[in-house]
């Protein structure tokens, strides 16, 4: 630890020592538990003597700063006192006028900070709250420790090469393991036609950074991904919403997009639709392909898996029909196995994907080899297969009793998706309720879900919530429901007239 | 595997099986070794005979293009023929006028694919060659087996945890652990006030998205690091060089840049600088950051490791003398344990580390939690320290055999930089040479290394170049002096006269 001694003031050594040491944990720069260094080890490195070390820590225990263990050592204490228990001042004002500096882009989109998503996390961990708001798998049926185990194989095997920078388009086993794979999907593409990232939202960064330029104008569906949604903002891009129907976004609105915006991409997930779990008709598919071609306008194509689907046959994608070249797609481990991966793949033409390997070169190098080729290990193993098999049982369980539930218990005039795919629908409620101002009520009678707003391209969807099954446990969806149907039932639904939206009487 | 069948064309179904699937085959979908799906499996899925998939695969194994292992099943095999081993051609057009399409940002840099890169790997694959163009840690030293059994703790400790979605700051612990380390470089920084990324390179890129708009002036070190000069080119900046001399890069040059271009940032590796290994002094560092503090310029401090230096002391880092809170600093797991990780972090006051927090969330949601609590165990339990004595001394024998051989073989105006930190020196060649065109030379007796002119920001350095000397082995490094000296002298060094760059005669 480097520690500014001087020599020259009057202040003794050990009185120096002390003074910084009492600061850096003061300001919680040196936080209660962590071991000092060593007195001989300190004193080494300062030019001192031991005892000099020795009595600025003894000063430090004596002023309840630190905690000596005997054979152990010296360890920092909780902060004695009230003034410091108040909480970490910022000890370092920064008179740099930072929000001066930023860019564009970045007085775009902060953080997700809002108080609304604060409120979801904080009932997600209170006990006793069932929440339908994570829209995402399930970690109690990870299959962490057969992943441990390739894991430990590729790294036994290949471990130095694995850990050493490595080439920015992926592991090859694993682009060709998903050149086949995709196949069962219909989707062909070549090893070298796929591109390894970090999950699909590093996806949707590559694929803005390479196709838009700030005050472009984005086709995008309505209701959507809200991060997807962001990237195409925070890189300055307008967005223009193609509502869905039962059979997918709206090729008519689609057409007069394009005649009259010329938008630089089309963005939308086809099947296992976030938030509404719907897919998109075949006819609608074809349409939509035909248009964006005749257009010169790329589709980005967020594809959940096709694994993981509730009807009788997967979802094709859209890619799997595009003879023109058209689209991009977006394919991703985080929901058929482990989100906390970070690790998804790009399908484009050549001329595309050269660019966008260009991006993620810049963007980050490369995604961990190591990640890459004990998830490769998994597949060609099988073990994704048995897996999927696994939670999609498990999946179409729980969605079949959200279902049930919701028909049972949910009010007139409130209505709900049918998913056919992914984690989650989309619930309507009855005309003059807004779902985020009943957030509050539904959390405080035991039940959380995500607004839909955030779905929803232009401040609609204020009657629209989402519920995820996918993390929901089978024994508590009924009850969650119950909860939730007593919730919009307590504020009135349609009985009750229009009130603004920020201060409809919930409770 | 989707394979669409028309039961009314006049074409049998097995017949149609084999023509889709030998295409597969020919294009390269499915490349030689797939195991194509057991026919039983495939019937299912088409909703035909078993025995009409196994009379599709007994074709293509007549025709060569598939291989029966009795009781194993069927597997694609090499493709027959001539015309097919030319290379597989792109069997898609993309009608979509690509280029036409790309962002201004996608049109500035491209992938890595020039010549000299090229010839470079090349080499660097060739056996014989020694090569000192590795500008990266010696993957024979890594602690491969060490880093395994921690990977194994925190999976079996915490694995679902590790494995879900998790908040983009990063693995608290870390950062925790983190804010201890730096202050033995005196380095200041609360949890808080540290952002884990995917390595340095992701650090350039978010701190360029969040204080970059296209037309800024960037100041930047010459000579510098070349991949964060092309993030800053790729957000549209036009870099400025200020030029290192033996202390560090020249004020009085970063002054008159700060009067009258107003740069938004300033670049630089004030320790273990690549390419040229040198550190600036303290006395060169104070007047940097007070320049930048009444111009309000942030520095962006590229940070290698302090732990890994030559001298007698580390040297201090920039953000460690920083009071006015101008340094955004950039720290990596990188150079002193595995570039594969792609961990690193960034360290900055609260109001830009909250946007580069925003940045970073939708650039890739977060890091790979697990990755980081197994770096954190391995540190926590001191295998880090350990492993960095071992290395530091290993790379301290390298370098000093390196110096040695230089001052015994180099022909005379031959100079070069005496590392106090990093991986590499920086080597001026004899006025008239240019060491771009004296690496196919070089390379044919032998020897390769890094042309220097890459790390310069407006085409200078043509008589520079880069010898790391981090990844060869002890036992080589004189040898491959010898043939550099060679090379050199071959090559007719100062007493040639000045010939045209692009045509001047090596051999």
């Amino acid at each position: 630890m480097r520690i500014p001694l001087d020599r020259e003031k009057p202040v003794a050594l050990p009185r120096q020592i002390q003074a910084h040491l009492e600061r850096l944990i003061r300001e919680r720069l040196l936080a209660p538990g962590v071991k000092l260094p060593a007195t001989r080890e300190l004193a080494q490195e300062l030019g001192v003597n031991r005892a000099t070390v020795a009595q600025a820590y003894e000063e430090l225990v004596a002023a309840g700063w630190a905690r000596a263990h005997v054979g152990q050592g010296t360890f920092v204490a909780e902060p004695p006192g009230v003034q410091v228990a108040a909480g970490p001042a910022d000890p370092r004002p920064a008179p740099l006028n930072w929000p001066g500096l930023f860019s564009r882009s970045a007085q775009i989109v902060a953080a997700d900070d809002d108080r609304t998503r604060a409120l979801v996390s904080a009932a997600a961990a209170t006990p006793g709250v069932i929440t339908f708001a994570g829209g995402m798998p399930d970690s109690g049926l990870f299959p962490t420790e057969a992943f441990r185990r390739v894991l430990n194989d590729v790294i036994r095997e290949d471990g130095a090469s694995l850990l050493q920078y490595y080439p920015a388009g992926g592991y090859p086993p694993l682009r060709q393991y998903l050149s086949t794979y995709l196949l069962r999907f219909g989707l062909e593409a070549r090893p070298d036609e796929i591109l390894i990232v970090n999950g699909s939202q590093q996806g949707f960064d590559l694929i803005a950074r390479t196709l838009l330029d700030p005050g472009d104008a984005v086709a995008i569906e309505e209701p959507t991904y809200p991060r997807a949604l962001q990237v195409f903002r925070s890189f300055g891009a307008q967005p223009l919403a193609v509502p869905w129907d039962a059979a997918g976004p709206r090729v008519d609105v689609f057409e007069r997009l394009l005649d009259r915006h010329a938008p630089k991409l089309f963005y939308c997930q086809p099947s296992a639709h976030n938030p509404t779990g719907l897919s998109l008709a075949p006819e609608t598919a074809r349409r939509l392909l035909q248009a964006a071609g005749r257009h010169q306008v790329p589709i980005v194509e967020d594809g959940f898996d096709g694994s993981l689907y509730y009807g009788a046959r997967p979802a094709v994608p859209l890619k799997a029909m595009d003879r023109d070249g058209v689209v991009i797609y977006i394919g991703t481990f985080s929901k058929v196995l482990f989100p906390g991966l970070r690790l998804g793949w790009l399908v484009g033409p050549r001329p595309v994907l050269e660019r966008l390997l260009a991006a993620k070169q810049l963007a980050d190098l490369h995604t961990s080899a190591l990640l890459q080729a004990a998830v490769h290990r998994f597949c060609e193993r099988k073990l994704l297969d048995r897996h999927v098999v696994r939670v999609a049982r498990e999946y179409a369980r729980r969605r079949a009793l959200l279902l049930a539930a919701l028909r049972r218990r949910m009010p007139r005039e409130t209505t709900w998706t049918e998913p056919t795919g992914g984690f989650s629908l989309l619930v309507t409620l009855p005309p003059g309720l807004d779902a985020e101002a009943l957030l509050p009520a539904a959390i405080e009678r035991g039940v959380a879900f995500t607004p839909g707003a955030t779905f929803f391209v232009d401040g609609g969807g204020a009657r629209t919530l989402r519920l995820s099954f996918s993390s929901v446990a089978a024994g508590r969806i009924d009850e969650g429901v119950r909860r939730l149907a007593e919730t919009i039932k307590a504020a009135g639904g349609s009985t009750r007239e229009r009130a603004d939206r920020a201060a409809v009487p919930v409770v």
